[in-house]
């Protein structure tokens, strides 16, 4: 490939890294498809990372040695986070939104790709000290979340099954009481999909008791995974004592007011 | 804020136009952003486009008038989509993957973010001409490549849930029969996830005699909308004859040899 303008290369490398973050990329692999010198590289490197600084948008870090490399971090500043949550929030109280039942109709926000991968950085800014190996979720409604959490590290996802009907080799199986509703229900993971030791972020949409959340940790535990943080997009303010006491809310829910029409949200700042 | 330099100008204007592909700027967004000339940000948008068209990463398309704009289309090069899809024909052939019954065992790849992400843009780059309003998939394992798509497009995602235990509002569930299978089965979608009039495209991991998908199609009919285009990511050879006829399948699977060892997974270039 002949040579390119620097402000040509600076676009196609911002591109490439972001559209793998967390993954490492080595300077010669560009030194090659941009026939350029890796120290030219470096600067290109430089520049990229100053601008996303400069902006909130991220940052690139540099891994040195010889299996060496860049790589992108999404790291959304608290300025931007701010912005994203308070909007969400604003989103979600829409008095439309209320389900008879006092639920909170909320799949078209969770379904929202832009949304999600907004929330997904916010994730993988507030768990990178834990650096897990894998995201795990439980089918249905988290699965965008997690999956946009899972991209945000550069990590795979896991999601486990609802129910004991996997039928992707020999899997593990655990009965859990819902928080809630007190019923005994299952969940299932195929062996295969979570090795012994890894390190796992539970990421879910919404949290009220905690005892899917608490599944999931039992479900690590059984195939000797570690559980290193557990984040939900929404929680209930109500039940204050729940299943599991460390996790990560983004959104607070105070309360759908099935009568006064009113839903009270509120981001976690 | 202070001007910047054009090189760190573009990075950040690089980020925010991929971070959210579909979506249109106005060029008055990043005028006030950048305290910059709007014919100047028209310079950059050709620089960037040029760099993502040389690179076979996507382009930049402006929209003229009033409500007019500029936006990031991912338009991965035939180069890139032969090469990604080679690649993943090759991964889904390790023989480890065959699960007793004659199924491939394939969630890893289905969860994996930066997998789904490429071939989500591969969809979006085929359906193009389609302009869907919205992407449908059916829960489980087709919402990570259907919210990869989506997210593509810049679209919302519509998930069909099975059975009718939806508790989302009125829904509209319908009976189909799984075309593997023989067996009657249920979806079911509220009815306030998918406007009617809507264009529908339909993402789904797997087909074999295309009754989920059939399905799904029936479902959209009976809200009012209209399913515009059908994608999977892999398609059995057998049977030659399926339920719908005209479909997209990225990777079509010849042959799963339980005995033999052999899985017979090919690119459909």
């Amino acid at each position: 490939m002949t040579k390119v303008r620097r402000v040509e290369r600076i676009v196609a490398l911002t591109k490439m890294l972001m559209d793998m973050p967390g993954h490492l990329f080595s300077l010669g692999h560009f030194s090659n498809l941009f026939s350029t010198a890796k120290s030219t590289l470096s600067e290109d490197m430089v520049t990229i990372k100053q601008s996303m600084q400069e902006f909130g948008l991220g940052t690139v870090q540099t891994v040195s040695g010889a299996s060496g490399g860049v790589k992108y971090v999404p790291y959304p500043s608290e300025e931007r986070i701010n912005h994203m949550l308070t909007q969400m929030a604003k989103q979600l109280s829409d008095p439309d939104r209320i389900i008879p039942g006092g639920f909170l109709y909320m799949s078209d926000v969770l379904f929202t790709p832009e949304l999600m991968m907004q929330a997904g950085e916010i994730f993988s800014a507030r768990f990178s000290s834990v650096t897990p190996d894998y995201v795990m979720t439980v089918e249905t409604k988290g699965i965008p979340l997690a999956f946009s959490t899972a991209r945000a590290f550069g990590l795979p996802l896991v999601i486990v099954r609802q129910g004991s009907k996997v039928t992707e080799g020999p899997s593990v199986s655990i009965n859990y009481v819902s928080g809630s509703t007190k019923r005994i229900q299952t969940m299932s993971l195929p062996r295969r999909a979570l090795p012994s030791g890894s390190k796992v972020l539970v990421i879910d949409d919404f949290m009220k008791a905690g005892g899917t959340a608490q599944g999931m940790i039992d479900l690590a535990n059984e195939v000797g995974a570690q559980v290193v943080g557990t984040g939900v997009l929404i929680a209930t303010i109500e039940p204050e004592k729940k299943l599991i006491e460390d996790y990560l809310a983004l959104l607070m829910l105070h309360d759908v007011g099935q009568h006064t029409k009113m839903i009270d949200i509120r981001p976690v700042l």
